[in-house]
């Protein structure tokens, strides 16, 4: 066992991934959880507690902990996106080829296993209940609030693994030459819960990822494995806030959303109108992400990102995935695995940030019209032609590992030859009606 | 007297200021300020203890509470840059009109002045020695150690004057949704000392703002009230890095500086080489700048901005004046004026911030090249010619109260207007030189 003394603090997903992967390496581990141990008491209902979609390069963290048969039950598969019009048409647009699919997975329950998968390890314990109050990342000095009184811990290496409000990213901005980014969207969101029907089925067809885009605003309902489902609404602050009574939301509801509305009852949105208190959403770009051997942060804590390309937990256990093969070819060298950890992951965290906001776009608008959707059937009759040449945006983040930045690079230069296409091809229209006008026009004459 | 009891975090210029204005105002203001009082022990020599240049907007404040007069004599005009080529010779590139000219100041002298005039308000108190600790901004609960004890002390309006690393600014990111930009450029400082002569006088012409030019790095010499001079050479770190020992940096002086190398004089050189550890710049925009009539940050601390404008001070002296305006126009409703600050501020601290950035540009690269000079002249021209239509970038920031984001983007306007004169002017030059050949040509053949 290595005399260096690991601290994790967090103990959501990325950051009990990570203590699995670092426990593996034979060191003592520490894990620190401000909340209390979900798997005792399960949190309060309400934010951040529902599904999230897994991708293949988050299913390739949980093969490797040997984690992935345990969640399996708890997870959907969902094949499409289905787009519901507000006359009640739906229409679905799949996420790849027919058979490709990602994997609605209930949040909690991945803790739940993961917390489980940790605690086998001899060399790793995890507290709970347990507030970084202050930090010293140069020295390892830790303070923590546990119950009201102090625990002090003396760390070799701080890992940050606590979210998009990260103290310990706060810590580094004070003593690190760190350029941050951190911008909120104007966009909130709530959350709704859509029972099972009478029968104890799944009210929706499951395996699609159910969307309602309304240009500026956007919902979305993805399945549980229990057979409800959860709603998600994206709208502006100012347009959650001209909703003022009930009645505003059950209007607003029939206006734009009336088959939801079915679905989660008029009166289940009236009831829980009184808690629409819409929560913000951040996309926090930050680099470098270490201090000298000392300290790293990973995960949201490093690349906070909108939800809408589910990349979210999935880039968080690349984050994972990545610091442990530098473990492997720097020999548990932290200093010099966090260097080159840095200096290659700043693109890709980059990248993943600037497509959520672009898939944001896609999804509540771009996906409404005529262009985007002549554009996503030649994206896949090319895909289809050249499989491994041409591979469009959301098959590269969620069904390869192709780092996310060259996923941009190529979406980006895909997206221009999509365009040349698209124009010769109304060139070339436009060619054929003239010279059949000119034919029918001769012909026209010539018959007289 | 109010009952509002205000607390002011950081006793540098633009806290002390802020103090004055509000004590006028007849409200409780507290300042603490974690270093020891400077009137009673000087700074330790070193970083930012230096001067800096006032210009028209910071002088309006000094005026408006009455301490202009007082700094006067620690003052020095500086009427031109005086540009510094590296075979000696030296021309002049004028701030304005000849006879405008901005105020090297001393810092430390005008914090003195200003703590002094703050102190002689009964309702205005200055803690020193008392550094932040924690503090919650919603509630007003402060908490500071003063001399290894805590102090508790509760707010009712918390202001953040406390620099480009402000404490105060991390809380508000931790509890309003705060969109943060901070980046390091990748260049560093350190000052050297330049003594007076023998004679007892100034080593070098001091109304002008000395400037060696080199591209890729810069070095800037100002004067100080007692004839002393205070250089600031700015470089990639990684150039300060290449230089490893003494030798090395007399080398590079003779090379790139041999005129200043006299000056700072070679032994003064080589032994201040160990204490070269180049100083960090960052920029930081964030907005908004306050919580709900709770607190709200100014200066550095909302603003940090390379030191290239020399608009650190002044923009942050303006923030004192735009916040009393609007607590005269919102008859001290804090929540209103602090909502209006951060509506209207937001535009011009982030322009000011991207001004100085071209600034740093402007001084060490393009004041090299002729293009450049030949635009100068013609801005001047034009200024001359439409003096309130037409004002240089420069004159528009140091001499007038234009709003920084109306510089900015007049100087756009300018610089394309410019660009077109230019191009007409080298294709009329052309045209000429044409009909010139065509003409003797002509006039050849007809003369045989």
């Amino acid at each position: 066992m290595s005399e260096k003394h690991i601290v994790i603090v967090g103990a959501g997903l990325v950051g009990t991934l990570n203590a699995i992967l670092l426990a593996k390496r034979n060191l003592t581990v520490s894990v620190y959880e401000k909340r209390r141990d979900l798997r005792r008491e399960p949190p309060p209902s309400g934010r951040r507690t529902t599904n999230l979609a897994l991708t293949s390069r988050g299913m390739a963290a949980l093969k490797q902990v040997g984690v992935a048969e345990q969640i399996a039950p708890y997870q959907v598969a969902m094949f499409a996106r289905m787009v519901h019009e507000v006359d009640g048409t739906m229409h679905p647009l799949y996420y790849g080829r027919k058979e490709q699919f990602i994997l609605s997975t209930q949040r909690n329950k991945l803790n739940e296993i993961l917390l489980n998968a940790a605690e086998k390890f001899p060399n790793l314990t995890c507290f709970f209940e347990h507030k970084l109050t202050s930090c010293s990342l140069k020295t390892g000095q830790l303070e923590f609030l546990h119950k009201g009184k102090k625990v002090r811990v003396q760390a070799d290496v701080v890992f940050g693994n606590d979210g998009a409000h990260s103290t310990i990213r706060l810590e580094m901005m004070k003593c690190s030459l760190m350029d941050v980014q951190q911008i909120y969207v104007p966009y909130g969101y709530i959350e709704l819960p859509v029972a099972k029907t009478k029968n104890n089925d799944f009210a929706l067809e499951p395996q699609h990822l159910h969307l309602w885009p309304r240009d500026d605003f956007l919902m979305l309902c993805t399945a549980n494995w229990d057979r409800t489902f959860n709603i998600a609404l994206f709208m502006r602050f100012e347009t959650f806030s001209s909703l003022k009574t009930e009645d505003d939301a059950v209007e607003f509801f029939k206006k734009h959303f009336p088959d939801a509305l079915a679905l989660v009852g008029e009166k289940n949105l009236r009831s829980s109108f009184p808690t629409w208190y819409p929560y913000p959403m951040v996309t926090i770009k930050c680099s470098p992400y270490h201090i000298e051997g000392k300290a790293l942060i990973m995960g949201d804590a490093a690349h906070a990102m909108l939800p809408f390309l589910a990349q979210g937990v999935n880039s968080g256990f690349e984050d994972c995935m990545l610091l442990n093969s530098l473990l492997d070819i720097h020999k548990d060298n932290f200093a010099a695995a966090f260097s080159e950890y840095s200096r290659c992951r700043k693109a890709d965290a980059h990248a993943v940030c600037d497509l959520t906001l672009y898939n944001f776009l896609e999804m509540r608008q771009l996906v409404n019209t005529k262009t985007f959707r002549l554009k996503k059937k030649l994206d896949n009759i090319l895909h289809a032609i050249l499989p491994n040449n041409w591979i469009p945006l959301y098959s590269m983040v969620a069904f390869t590992d192709i780092r996310y930045h060259i996923c941009k690079q190529r979406k980006q230069y895909q997206d221009q030859i999509l365009n040349c296409i698209l124009v010769l091809g109304a060139a070339l229209l436009f060619f054929l009606l003239i010279t059949t006008v000119i034919w029918v026009y001769v012909s026209w004459d010539r018959h007289w």
